[in-house]
């Protein structure tokens, strides 16, 4: 420590974590020091690039809110979040992807089928489908937690037109591990593009759209929790995503359906179409 | 993209930044993002890894103000401002060291001999030296820029007590590269540990003070901006730098004298102690 020099400085920094109890949060300190520093050294950064960094990070954190972060949204257009989502996915079931900056806990409650139409303009979709366990068996006690835009491109939180919670809600799916949702076809969006990661898109052309989804967390006890989103194949960016989440498994049809007794069982007066979604929840084990 | 996983999103990420039309800014931002990507995948990072990552950023832009950055201190107790100092620092010159978050544009210009006394309470040190080129060639052009705190430990900023630009200073060189300054003898302080960083200092046992320094920036034309600090060698915590910053050949000797001439000269009425630095600046080449 009296003498730091740049083939001891990654060690030392290391080391000064030795007295976290926790041994992982020890080995993760330890490794992003260790990747942090490799960069550092393989491109061997400048002053200037430094500094330029870490205003890019003042920037970030001057236009970060409670509501709104360009921190999540860093993670979100360098990949890292759709990386962290792809790590936790297990083979054989749905693979999770981003939960993006409009997620808030305490929706309103709802009983499927749910109705969430509630005057909203837009095409009329019928989303519908199950939760199962790794076995096929449904997961009864399973809830979901639904959000998505409206016809605007907005979540309610951006658009003071849009009642309090327009446009999602939780639910329990049924005894047979089904759920029925209409509302309306979601719309593709920007990513928010007024602080440093907007200048980063304009820099490098990037696409700052997102495919229209609909987003879905799925929980039970005894599962992992899924965080996911579900894409609408005629979207135009679905192949350009801004923050890397499509995933085959993912993109669902829209099909136009207009018989007259499904039509008036959910107590529409036009054709509609119907996307399913068959989520399969990874058990929680050790 | 319509299918992004685990094996393609590192790829796919870094390309989304091929249309940056600066080469360097390019190949920074895919480094970036292969390390990024390389330790979430080697420490298979969870969710709750992640949002307690996120939630550190939160907590560091909360408590971060224009005078008050925990993400520069954040790159200084990972050892990053340290190793790009490092980086920077040419065999045979001057090594760099920490900037601190103390150092602001604008203090008021004086003339060699310095005098920073000003009624501070402390030891009295004199500081001399040079700055020279790497033949050894006097930079009589080269201007210094030099900050350090008072005997409570604490910067003008931090301390209401103290007056505005107490014990900080610009100056020139004479013509023989030749600067002498009258202040006090430095204190040990600690880093700030109110936010986040302080959290994890608490949780690793790492020692918060950094060993008393002053502080210098050395520049001139057709040189390299030399930002560094000079260590005192009694410091308890020259072993322990919170922020990595003690090179060797930055801790110099405080040398009593008491010289009546060189008191009268000086217009000291006690002895003193001197402290010599003596800075090779490497020339800006391409």
């Amino acid at each position: 420590m009296k003498n730091i020099h740049r083939d001891n400085v990654t060690a030392v920094v290391q080391h000064s974590f030795a007295g976290i109890g926790d041994e992982r949060t020890r080995h993760l300190l330890e490794q992003l020091v260790g990747h942090l520093h490799a960069f550092a050294l393989q491109t061997q950064l400048t002053h200037d690039e430094w500094r330029a960094g870490l205003g890019f990070l003042h920037e970030a954190a001057h236009i970060t809110t409670d509501s709104r972060s360009e921190f999540s949204l860093m993670s979100d257009v360098f990949g890292l979040s759709s990386l962290v989502d792809l790590i936790s996915s297990r083979p054989g079931t749905t693979p999770g992807s981003v939960l993006g900056p409009f997620h808030a806990r305490g929706s309103p409650w709802m009983t499927t089928p749910v109705n969430l139409l509630a005057g909203n303009p837009g095409e009329v979709v019928l989303l519908h489908g199950t939760v199962k366990d790794e076995a096929g068996q449904p997961i009864a006690n399973a809830t979901i937690d639904f959000w998505q835009n409206a016809d605007n491109g907005l979540y309610w939180q951006q658009d003071p037109e849009q009642s309090q919670d327009n446009l999602r809600c939780q639910f329990k799916v049924d005894a047979a591990g089904s759920f029925e949702l209409l509302t309306i076809r979601p719309k593709p969006y920007s990513i928010p593009t007024d602080g440093p990661i907007g200048k980063l898109f304009r820099a490098s052309g990037r696409s700052q759209w997102r495919p229209a989804h609909f987003h879905i967390i799925v929980e039970a006890a005894g599962y992992q929790t899924l965080v996911t989103e579900l894409f609408d194949p005629e979207d135009p960016y679905l192949d350009s995503d801004a923050v890397f989440g499509v995933r085959q498994a993912l993109v669902t049809a829209y099909l136009p359906q207009n018989d007259a007794a499904d039509m008036a069982r959910l107590g529409l007066s036009q054709p509609y179409l119907s996307a399913q979604f068959n989520v399969v929840l990874p058990s929680a084990r050790a």
